[in-house]
């Protein structure tokens, strides 16, 4: 079945988590039609790099202008460069019927979330998400300290995961890829995105 | 990641559409664990039938008494039978973490919609929808009748898809428990339910 529109996908979650690694092999994977987000930037192009594939190579003022007018579903300042993800090429390439991909921390998908909420928001989680259970019910062999930090840690992982629409734990590369592939497939199933697809055409007639 | 209960899964569509062949797959993928739903009957078992795996046997005073008590999902009479998805199975097989399977025409879709509607309800559609397409766009070569025909069936089915969160293509039977496969691997992940087992483990503490 076709779909009018393509999808959004954001991949994000604690730094350290392997957001990279997942993403590098979500893009090896020739199943999927997918689109790597373009990021818009003012650092200097690097040997290689080529405008509108590995970058939107853009002025400080042009980009502070396009800040001004709203121009980015996110953006940041690392030591001194601006980096931001164009809304213009997200809305034409999901217009073209292509999901996008964009792989990024949890304040630029945050920041993303409140512009675009109709995005899948996937947070990807540290395997020890799933030792929760084992720590909290093997008790007393451990000092009440070491605990109780365990316990902090896990709770405001479980708060970041509130943004979000789909939790993946990162155990392994291939089974969190496998796991994004059956939420990408399974989005692209979502009645109202058939019927409405289905319905529009119908009332085009 | 292990999750606190299992899910309902209710696969129907328009009759003559496969949902029996495409449940029959489902349930020779070995990779999921999940249990078919049990129904309950007042029809006479046949040779070789075992009371708690191909069916509940029982009166049809005890079957009657149980509509009057709500305890079915769904219950319809076929040639003077009844037959009925019992909630207490569905219920406790969930709660042991095992997810339920009940393939079902559209009439009783409904009414398990109503009974429990945090099941996930999968619309199975035939191959000809993503013809429909083509017949819009392939104008002239049929007769304005043939049209309004196709038209109208086309629009019923679209409007039967409605009461469910998933639509699946049965162009080819494995195609579609691929789809049905990442749509129960996918509900799996959502967030509500990962973060929400966490959030009541560590509350528990």
């Amino acid at each position: 079945m076709r779909h009018e529109r393509g999808l959004l996908i954001v991949l994000s979650g604690p730094s350290g988590v392997g957001k990279g690694t997942v993403r590098k092999a979500i893009f090896e994977n020739k199943d999927l039609d997918l689109q790597y987000s373009i990021s818009m930037t003012t650092r200097q192009p690097r040997e290689g790099e080529v405008h509108g594939v590995d970058y939107f190579f853009t002025t400080k003022e042009d980009f502070q202008q396009r800040i001004g007018e709203n121009k980015f579903l996110e953006w940041a300042e690392f030591v001194g460069n601006f980096y931001g993800t164009p809304i213009e090429y997200v809305e034409k390439t999901l217009s073209e019927g292509k999901d996008i991909f964009l792989e990024i921390e949890v304040q630029g998908a945050l920041q993303v979330k409140k512009a675009f909420p109709e995005g899948i928001f996937i947070f990807l989680a540290p395997p020890s998400m799933s030792e929760l259970q084992n720590r909290i019910v093997t008790r007393g062999t451990e000092t009440e300290d070491i605990i109780l930090n365990r316990m902090n840690a896990a709770k405001e992982e479980i708060e970041m995961m509130d943004a979000y629409d789909y939790v993946v734990e990162n155990d392994q590369v291939e089974l969190a890829c496998e796991r994004i592939k059956a939420i990408m497939i399974s989005e692209h199933l979502k009645r109202e995105r058939v019927a409405n697809y289905y319905k529009r055409m119908m009332e085009a007639e």
